[in-house]
C-alpha cells in the first residue's frame, strides 16, 4: 500500500510518524507537538551536535535502505555526542522529502531512527517536515550530557600521550566501494542479486554503523578521562589532523598498529587499494579515537575493542605515519571532504 | 572576487565562516569547533527547536538576497524559542551549498545569520557545512531557556480566554505576492527594476522579518503569562486551530478585530484577493499569537502592539471566524503547508 503524502498533509504525517513515541530520559520534559521541545538538565553539561545527510552526497537509495539510512543518519549523531565523553538523551530531526516518497517510505526511515533511539536509549523530541524539490534531506541535531569536568574535547592532547583507535578502520570505506561495485555491476539487469558473500560485514559497517558507546562506559568504569577524542567519520588521518591542530602538538602512529579487519584487507587488494590509504583516509567507520596520558597504557590497553596505535608529540615534530620499513610519512587529510570533491 | 569553495575546504569554509565568533551568553561553554558544542543550564529548562529552509520551496534567490536569508533563517527559528516564551541563547547551523555557490555567497549567507545572532544577543556555536547536488540546504537547531514554570505551550488555553495576536497579518505574504509578481514582470528583462514604490513594508515583512523578542519582554514586565502561545509562521487559521486541538478547546475571532496594515489592504485589493483570507492563511508573519486569562484583559490590552481578536470557547463550539455581517465560518487551515502544494 502506498499513500501519497499530499493525502495526508504536513500535520497527518507528522503525527504518523510520531505516533507512540514515549519518552524515556528524565530530562526529556517536553516532548512532539510544540514550537520547542523542553529539556532539563540541572546538573550536568549539555552537548549539541548537528549532522545533514543529503541524497546523491552522503547516501545512494539505489542500495541503501530506508530504514538503515534512518538507523545510521541516527546513529552517527549519536556518535558526536560519545565523542565528547557524554550521552545522547534527544534529537530532533529536521526532514526534507521530494514527491517521489510516499508516506510508507518515510515511516520506514523513522522506523530505523526509532530503532536506533531505542537501541541507544535516545528521545525523538521534535523536528521539522518539509517538502524538498529535490531528493532526502535529513538533517538531525543531537542533545546530550556530561558530568561537569568530563566533557573531552579535541583540545588537550599533550605531548607523550599515547593515541588510541577502537575497532577496525577502512571497513566502512570497503563496504561503500563492494556496494558501488556491485550497483554498477547490476546496472540495468533486471532482478539482478548482488554478490556480498564472505564480505557481509562490509556492507553492516557502511549501512549499518554502531556509535561506540561501550567504549565511553568501558572508559569510564576504568576510571580513564581521555585528553583528547574525536570520532572517526572523515578517516583517521583527517581526524588525527583535528586534534594536533586543536591540541598543538604533532604525532607519530605506526602502520603496523593499524587496526585492520580481513574482509577489509581482502576486498583492498581484489581492487588493488593501499591498505593503509583504505585505514588512514576512509570515512565513516565511527570508530574514537583518543589520546591518554602515558600513565594510562595499562589499563588502556586492557579493554577490549582498543588498540594504542602511537603517541603525540610536541607540535614541531608535525603528525606522520611510521610505515613498516621505518619511513616517515606525513599526514594529510585527503579523506571524506564533501566540499573539495 | 569570487573564490570557489572547492580551492579552500570544507574546513577553510568554516574557518572563514566562524572567524572572530565570541560568545555572549554565560550558558555557551564551548563553541565551534569540536564534535559538539557544550551549555550550561543549571536553573533553567531548555529549549531546542529545528527549522528547515530548501531552496524552491521555502526561498527563491532570484529575489532573496543572501544576507537577508540569513537573517530570517535564524530568526524564524528565534521566533519558534520566543513563542515558547523563552529566550533564545545558542544556534547550530547545517548548511547544504551546491558548487554555484562560492565562498562569498556563503559569507553572506553568514553575515546575515550573525547580525540575526547579535541583534537578538544569541551565539552561533556549531553545525555541519556540506555539498548539496541542488540547491541551497539550510537547517536551523536553536537552543533557548526559560524559569522553571514559564515555559508556554500550545496547550494550556481555556474558555472564556482572551486570544491575542501581536503586529499585523497577512504583509508577509502579500509581500511575497510582490515578488512574485515582480519576477514575472522582469523576466528576461535586462536591468530591470521592480517597482515597490509605497509598498516597501510588505517587501520587508516578507524579506527581513523580525521575533517579537519585545512582546515577551512586555509580557514579563506586565507580569501576564499566557496560557497558550504559538509563532504564526503557517497563518492565523492554521495557529488557532493548533492551539483548539492541543489545548482541547474552540474559539471565536471577530474578522473586524483582525490586524491589518493599510498597504496590506492595498495589495489585497490591487491583486483582488479577499482581505480576510489573507490575513487567516497568509504565511511568515511570524507575529505571536497567545491566549490570556479574561482577568487579564486590561493589562494585555495597554501592551503597545497586542490585539484581543477573539475568545476560547468549549470544544464542542468548534472554532470559527465571526465575519462583519455576523456570520460563523469554520477556520480551516488552508495556509502555508508545503507538504500538499
Amino acid at each position: 500500500m502506498e499513500t501519497e503524502i499530499s493525502s495526508v498533509g504536513e500535520f497527518g504525517l507528522i503525527d504518523r510518524l510520531t505516533e507512540g513515541l514515549k519518552p524515556v530520559n528524565a530530562s526529556t520534559v517536553r516532548s512532539v507537538g510544540d514550537d520547542a521541545a523542553v529539556v532539563r538538565y540541572p546538573d550536568t553539561d549539555v552537548l549539541v551536535s548537528t549532522d545533514m545527510l543529503l541524497e546523491g552526497v552522503h547516501f545512494d537509495l539505489t542500495y541503501v535502505p530506508l530504514k538503515h539510512l534512518g538507523y545510521k543518519a541516527a546513529v552517527v549523531n549519536f556518535s558526536d555526542i560519545y565523542a565528547m565523553n557524554g550521552t545522547p538523551r534527544q534529537i530532533t530531526v529536521g526532514l526534507g522529502v521530494s514527491s517521489r516518497f510516499t508516506v510508507e517510505h518515510i515511516e520506514e526511515l523513522y522506523a530505523g531512527m526509532r530503532l536506533a533511539c531505542q537501541v541507544y536509549g535516545v528521545d525523538l523530541v521534535g523536528g521539522d517536515t518539509t517538502s524538498s524539490r529535490a531528493g532526502l534531506v535529513i538533517s538531525i541535531t543531537c542533545i546530550g550530557n556530561a558530568a561537569p569536568g568530563r566533557v573531552v574535547g579535541r583540545n588537550g592532547a599533550k605531548d607523550t600521550d599515547l593515541v588510541c583507535v577502537t575497532g577496525d578502520l577502512g571497513s566502512a570505506y570497503m563496504g561503500l566501494t563492494l556496494l558501488e561495485r556491485e550497483k554498477k555491476v547490476g546496472a540495468g539487469q533486471k532482478d539482478f542479486q548482488p554478490d556480498f558473500a564472505g564480505k557481509e560485514y562490509l556492507v553492516e559497517r557502511q549501512l549499518k554503523p554502531e556509535a561506540r558507546r561501550d567504549i565511553i562506559e568501558a572508559l569510564a568504569k576504568a576510571d580513564i578521562l581521555p585528553t583528547s577524542m574525536i570520532d572517526i567519520s572523515d578517516g583517521l588521518s583527517s581526524e588525527l589532523l583535528h586534534i594536533c591542530k586543536s591540541s598543538d602538538v604533532g604525532c607519530r602512529v605506526y602502520e603496523d598498529r593499524l587496526p585492520i579487519d580481513y574482509q577489509t584487507a581482502v576486498m583492498a587488494e581484489t581492487v588493488n587499494m593501499n591498505l593503509a590509504t583504505a585505514a588512514l583516509n576512509g570515512g565513516e567507520d565511527y570508530e574514537l579515537l583518543f589520546t591518554v596520558p602515558l600513565t594510562d597504557h595499562d589499563r588502556v590497553s586492557q579493554i577490549p575493542g582498543v588498540k594504542v596505535i602511537g603517541y603525540i608529540t610536541a607540535a614541531e615534530k608535525g603528525a606522520a605515519l611510521i610505515t613498516r620499513d621505518g619511513a616517515e610519512i606525513p599526514l594529510q587529510a585527503q579523506g571524506f571532504n564533501h566540499m573539495s570533491e
